[in-house]
């Protein structure tokens, strides 16, 4: 049986005009980030009391003027700053990807980024990357490969875990329940207690261990559009397959369960068993 | 009221002898390390059933022969290859902190360093260290400072933040309870409830967010000497507090609570109370 995708595929001339752009992309918010990483910065509470600082702020304005002046036909859809209507594509940008991490000194956070395709069914995600600028480490995926990049300049594709069952996986997912941020609730007890390993370690570091043979398995019950869109082509094109929590399409439902292929529907079992 | 301290005071001439020899260390074991991570090395069970591997290993052979040979008198304790009898002095190693972390590609690991010297009351720690090798960033204290070294050799002085009370506190402690190695139960529930932010990012990473404003608490239950003699030096010289659980000496206890200061003898009462 192959897996249901849902990435689209990009093609030869999109790889070549898109992929150095996104690595442009990448240098210019890094840039921002980097000398504010650790440095004691305000943190502001946006309308949903999450935080945000001028990381978040200034790496997502500089990416922006940037894709404006190469690109000004195209849509942006951000984190900060919001929708940009476009036309044919759309950049998908998530500055800093667990700002809880970077205001603590966590080397977990990353800047997310996807270009989006506009097709008859709307748009879709053709390519995607998980920056994480402290430990100088990038993934690029799309369809048919990932690609892990080290600040060297250096890069070598990376694949999944041949992980066939959950009792041989390692498990990780976002934060702890205790502060009511988690939803997974008894469903994701059940996945937790079958695994071999479990670690909380999540944000997009937890699709990033997925890709590089580091875990199994990674479960995000709700997150948002600009982090699902950037996590899809980087896990399909590591060999990995990615749902909603239901089975059906993460961009349609902004849930996520993403995992080394084999092990899926077990996953999915236990999650829709009652509780 | 002055809090107890647990380091003891390095005088300038140990200044002067052993922090070049402690960067030697950690360069040592960095070089042994850096290569395996995100190698897929192999995984073996120590016989208390946690994870191992030639990083761990490989990280404290080198550095053993370093201090073998450069001061053979002094004692060695390690985690992987156990006690050298010594006197005077003796390097406490814990290699590899956070192996899981290492064996799922995750940034936090660290390398821990402490050098003990024998007073008449028996060992106590002089000068620790917590170095993050994949983020470059290495913290090294003694009882009057505490410095951050980064790779590009610069350093700067690094003090806990002025936290005062629990609620604007953001509190980190190790891993998930759900795994049972986390055995603080509900008087650890206590604090988290009531404290501003709480993350599960652990191991020595904790420390490390302490020390550098990242974090104001940090919770360890139940750890071993050769982490706990690396870390009261650093807390410590970063101006912040440690303690035991129970409000004692954390070496004869080998449990931890370290915090920004003011606000530790708040959560020592919510820890105390029942349940």
């Amino acid at each position: 049986m192959t897996a249901q995708r849902y990435s689209a595929p990009l093609s030869a001339a999109e790889q070549s005009e898109f992929v150095p752009f996104l690595h442009e992309l990448l240098a210019t918010a890094t840039a921002v980030i980097q000398p504010l990483f650790m440095s004691g910065t305000v943190v502001d509470s946006k309308s949903d009391a999450s935080p945000v600082t001028a990381a978040d702020r200034g790496a997502e304005a500089a990416m922006r003027a940037l894709i404006e002046q190469r690109y000004p036909a195209q849509g942006i859809v951000g984190e900060e700053y919001g929708v940009k209507a476009g036309a044919g594509y759309r950049w998908v940008l998530d500055p800093v990807d667990g700002t809880r991490a970077f205001i603590t000194n966590c080397f977990l956070f990353g800047t997310l980024i996807a270009l989006e395709r506009e097709d008859g069914a709307g748009w879709r995600p053709v390519l995607g990357a998980i920056a994480h600028p402290v430990a100088g480490l990038t993934l690029i995926g799309h369809d048919s490969e990932a690609r892990l990049h080290a600040a060297d300049g250096s890069s070598r594709r990376v694949h999944v875990r041949a992980c066939t069952q959950l009792r041989d996986a390692t498990v990780l997912a976002t934060t702890h329940w205790s502060t009511g941020e988690q939803r997974g609730g008894p469903a994701v007890e059940r996945v937790i207690r079958a695994a071999k390993l479990y670690r909380t370690w999540g944000d997009c570091f937890g699709y990033f261990a997925l890709a590089t043979r580091g875990a199994d398995l990674m479960l995000d019950p709700s997150l948002a559009h600009w982090d699902v869109a950037a996590i899809v082509p980087v896990v399909e094109g590591a060999g990995g397959r990615v749902t909603a929590w239901d089975g059906g399409d993460p961009l349609a439902q902004l849930s996520l369960i993403a995992s080394a292929g084999p092990l899926h529907d077990e996953v999915l079992a236990l999650l829709r068993e009652g509780g």
